[in-house]
């Protein structure tokens, strides 16, 4: 498909959000675009159909019957797998937290047009598939591959370049991770928007990397250089910066809002008397959380920690609190074992890509 | 819970949609609220997880084996239903198409304060449970009851009103729909967002009469008056308008876009040549869909359509096109066997509910 002859060339406009507004197409992705509901953190397991998405084109429905993997490129060995041949493999179940990369871009001022998130792109689910290092080695890459790259049914535009969506990793990056071949999701066949009939997942990183409606992996003698690679998902700090890649996810703790809400504005209500808060803490590559703490009219306390389900999983946490009348702002962050701790405001990035900024809960308590 | 000395008094502003601009907290609803991905209406059923979402408040997490269904207030003979007993009661299974009944409110001007759907509230499921009349039969109401109200775990504010969803129908009403008491969905155990463990099904009304975590049915010698009843779900042609109530789903259609999109605006890109668009229409109460007409370079055309999968099931159509270079606006419209027909321009609802103007698709189609 020709690029040039076509009027997608992108919006890459800034928006200065100290207005507060947004603009019809943002509002056209949050409604495609689904996030988490926080009340459902108190859950190990995120509920089927809350899982957040994040959709660059369409869904393609593909007939899983028909459906084939192919391993080419670089290999020696290159060959093709359907899905009854991926799921005779060694299968493996394992409880994998992932974030959207664009998590928290509405927090950065000013504003990338794009997905327009708060905090809601996180969820935590239980994928079964195959381990997909062994079928890396099955295939032989050549002595002279330095990426594998990986490649999506789902095809579009963004920024006037036509793609299907593609990402890539090194061999070092598949063997460190748990990377998996995933056809199922909550013990049930993935649905078509979360990849079916065959997704990667790569735990500990942001969600980009886990390449959904997966048909190909090809292994490259050169950097991959696709769309999705290279000329988004890098952070930058002015629109000239080349950029580094996002890759794992940073250190982030998110608690459900206490009380009720306001239908309009989600603003919370709240009788005085002690509550407890709970929340979920999560980091990247495999690093455990170590602690979280909750700033409770003005000052920070530690909340408890429980075991982590899984070395991809979120650790749940809870504090105590004696809700006193009045209005509030509370507020929480995670440290994870590498020392790294959530900052209190927006780390800056020209595109809004993982912001990790403690979360931020308005809570009214009423008068006893 | 006091009313009275909280701040929860709500959000009553109008918006003004000619810079269409959208305030932080529609952006905080539309994260929440997620909606059908057009390109699905290629599919009899939605996905699970793609059926659109409204949720006024928190979703609540409830135990199914300790759930209760009260039958109380003006019955001569109340009674409680665990969710076993439900079970064991007659079974039906129907495909049913739910809207909601803010769709389409960002295409009215000026635009109500809450959740900014454009075209996505719209979905079908296959519920399955019980029919409502003969448990209503069972309880025996008085011969003085005018309504029969439903009452849903979620509670919260809306315009400082601090109460749990509730809304009711008359006694007419229930027997002349098929109206349900339903546990599942697609198969599977209703999901939490889907009102857990137990919901209400009104086929061919408004989302809004699907009562979710149902808990308590309530026969009433007088018009409930509760705020999701009188308060809002009504036709206002001014503020100061009392107001007719939100029934039934008015007729509707809308299409799959064609070709691929742009990934921040959504515009669609299609090379030239033969083309079959494909979509679903609906109306409301149990009338079918007689014609759907699609506008194609100007000219309004007749759509094919399918038989209906069931009596408040959309209906597939399709309509052929021989898409030329340039850019092209896409219109469909459906009429149904009462003679409504969509209109083309948003009707005026001060608070945006029910437009059905037709959808339209923007195109472009490139050089051969």
């Amino acid at each position: 498909m020709a690029n040039t002859d076509n009027p997608f060339l992108g919006y890459s406009g800034r928006i200065d959000t100290k207005d507060g507004v947004y603009s019809q197409s943002e509002v056209g992705l949050a409604n495609r675009n689904s996030g988490n509901l926080l009340e459902t953190l108190a859950l190990d397991i995120t509920p089927t159909g809350l899982h957040y998405l994040l959709i660059h084109f369409d869904v393609p429905l593909i007939d899983a019957g028909a459906h084939r993997l192919g391993f080419s490129g670089a290999f020696d060995a290159p060959f093709e797998l359907g899905l009854d041949e991926i799921k005779a493999l060694p299968q493996v179940t394992l409880p994998v937290t992932l974030e959207c990369a664009g998590n928290g871009r509405s927090g950065i001022s000013p504003r990338a047009h794009s997905m327009p998130w708060l905090y809601e792109a996180v969820g935590t689910s239980e994928w079964t598939g195959t381990p997909l290092r062994p079928l890396i080695e099955r295939a032989r890459p050549r002595a002279d591959v330095v990426d594998i790259a990986f490649f999506g049914a789902d095809y579009g535009f963004d920024k006037g370049v036509g793609h299907c969506f593609g990402r890539s990793l090194t061999l070092e990056q598949i063997a460190d991770l748990d990377v998996m071949l995933v056809h199922s999701m909550n013990g049930q066949p993935l649905l078509p928007q979360h990849g079916a009939p065959l997704r990667l997942i790569v735990p500990g990183w942001y969600g980009m990397a886990s390449v959904k409606w997966l048909g190909r992996i090809e292994a490259l003698t050169q950097p991959f250089d696709g769309f999705q690679q290279v000329q988004t998902y890098r952070f930058r700090d002015s629109d000239t910066d080349p950029g580094r890649p996002v890759t794992t996810m940073r250190v982030k703790s998110l608690m459900v809002p206490p009380g009720v809400p306001d239908w309009g504005t989600r603003k919370r209500y709240l009788e005085p008397g002690p509550v407890t808060l709970v929340g979920r803490a999560w980091s990247g590559g495999g690093v455990p959380v170590t602690r979280v703490e909750v700033e409770l009219d003005g000052v920070w306390r530690e909340a408890r920690l429980e075991q982590q389900t899984g070395r991809h999983a979120w650790t749940k946490w809870s504090c105590d609190w004696l809700a006193s009348p009045g209005d509030h702002v509370l507020r929480c962050r995670a440290t994870d074992a590498n020392g790294a701790v959530q900052p209190l405001d927006p780390p800056w990035d020209v595109a809004g890509f993982a912001n990790n900024a403690a979360q931020k809960v308005h809570v009214f308590v009423a008068e006893g």
